[in-house]
């Protein structure tokens, strides 16, 4: 089987490639050939004997796609994106990557498929951020797509091409709408919902971390390890289960701030907890405060997608992947 | 005010141009230049003493939108779009003019507002096509969007944008879902949706029509007055009482197959009911099965949107603007 990632080099994009060369397989079909293309060159997995191209290329700019697409690979994960707040500062970076880069990808198989009745199996990663307030307290899979950022609203356009696409059997396509991924590793970054995982990072590795808003904030988190799963297991469903309604919520742990501070007391103990301080800031209290705090992803967990079972879990997860198991 | 309709020359267009000139204003504004475009050149009305600029431009085409906003119109009426039969037929030219040329007369205001604060009021004809079976029987406005066509999608998008857009503070915009527009005057054609008003308008006129579905079948209509009255209407109130969900599902009539049949039979007697002929069309009867029945428009008719007041009325409206007032 040829796996195409678009957008490897990315947190998840390395966490993907890295298991499925570790399982070697997808949905039982070994894996022969690997396609990873980002705007920075993806690294070459070592531990992988089959053939393995790797390049720096924005697939919004034409003929980028065409060529990723030339070599018709089986399945495409598609993970490339401007992230929220970035799309937010820089409007047109945002629509170029997150709407053209994704027409485009879809653009280059509907020609591919013309040509010679090639149709891939497409996981595309939504967000939960195609959702807006107001909202009611759990918010359902059928919940009407209101999103408030251009980042979410880049997310909403790419499941409505989806689901055309799809519709029009150009490609199989399944979006997924990842929670917010938490702990997410490596440096804090100046994005509003920062401190989700700051407040667990931070603290594990000794270092303090600001907390800017109450402890009864609640939201919607998965692990970066969950997310992989959620991945893995779209591309390995038969898609047809999924009727005309092409993108689904993906399950998560709702938890509040304050609860994700119990599950760091009861993991990492008293020391950790002490490193958080509590810096109330009025801008990101009022942008959280739109976001969602639970959902109930009935569809995702039908069809067998499943999430962190707590948030201590969630945090032990972190201590595995990102600090080789030791506190 | 200087108003600009994309789409001019379409059914609704060169009613909505008639009303704008017969009315001589536009929310108490006098109206004193019209820059009217569509692929055909538009006509020019004849009873308008203000400037007119018309020309036959495809939007989607690069420099055209932006030749359009030049002249800064103050309210911008975006009907021009390929027809759901259409669309579906031709995939590119449904995305190139339904997608691409929303996104590029957005893009045009976007450019202008960035040089000199340029705001416009824009009023986007959507459709119930972004909506998808399953449904309730009666469709609440906050019923999650789930086309199932490419001309669904095209509008689900254009109205994605238009939130996004107006949320950046590009533009200030509405958009309107119509609902079926019935009776479409003019010659019988091919589309599906086709004998909703073909068994109206040919009995009027003493021609046979044909239906090709039950009695039963049930599906929400206006009058293109009543279509023209939205347009004027979302132009003319405070947008700001949208929110952030700037699209809007219009009120309609929701009546049965048979219940037109019976209106037409009060409004024009059994001669004319004894004209429709039976043919029922296996083909037809499952694209309509995936249609909307019924909508409950809160937010709308909160806002001021009135529809007909029964299918007998739109009939009416059919015999007084289309046939003179006379049988």
């Amino acid at each position: 089987m040829h796996i195409a990632v678009v957008g490897a080099a990315g947190m998840i994009g390395r966490k993907l490639v890295a298991r499925l060369v570790s399982d070697g397989s997808l949905g039982g079909h070994p894996l022969t050939r690997l396609s990873l293309v980002d705007v920075a060159e993806p690294e070459r997995p070592q531990a992988f004997a089959g053939r393995v191209d790797s390049s720096a290329v924005d697939i919004s700019q034409a003929g980028n796609a065409t060529a990723l697409i030339a070599a018709r690979p089986d399945v495409i994960f598609h993970l490339a994106a401007i992230v929220s707040g970035e799309a937010e500062l820089d409007f047109e970076k945002g629509y170029g990557i997150n709407l053209e880069g994704t027409r485009s990808l879809f653009e280059a198989i509907r020609l591919a498929h013309l040509k010679d009745g090639y149709r891939p199996c497409v996981v595309f990663t939504s967000s939960i951020a195609v959702f807006g307030a107001p909202f009611p307290d759990v918010i359902p899979d059928d919940f009407n797509l209101t999103p408030l950022t251009s980042y979410g609203t880049q997310k909403a356009v790419g499941e409505l091409l989806l689901a055309d696409y799809t519709r029009r059997g150009f490609l199989d396509g399944i979006g997924i709408r990842l929670p917010t991924i938490c702990v997410r590793p490596g440096k804090p970054n100046k994005a509003a919902s920062g401190f989700f995982s700051g407040i667990v990072r931070e603290p594990l590795a000794g270092q303090v971390a600001i907390l800017p808003v109450a402890d009864t904030v609640r939201h919607w988190h998965a692990s970066p390890r969950s997310a992989v799963g959620f991945l893995i297991h779209a591309a390995s469903i038969d898609l047809q289960l999924l009727g005309s309604r092409r993108s689904l919520t993906m399950p998560g742990v709702s938890v509040t701030v304050g609860e994700q501070i119990e599950a760091l007391r009861r993991v990492a103990g008293e020391r950790a907890v002490a490193l958080i301080r509590r810096e109330p800031d009025e801008l990101v209290m009022k942008i959280v405060q739109g976001w969602p705090q639970a959902f109930e992803p009935k569809r995702a967990s039908e069809l067998g997608f499943v999430a962190d079972r707590s948030f201590d879990d969630i945090i032990r997860v972190h201590i595995e992947d990102e600090m080789g198991g030791k506190l």
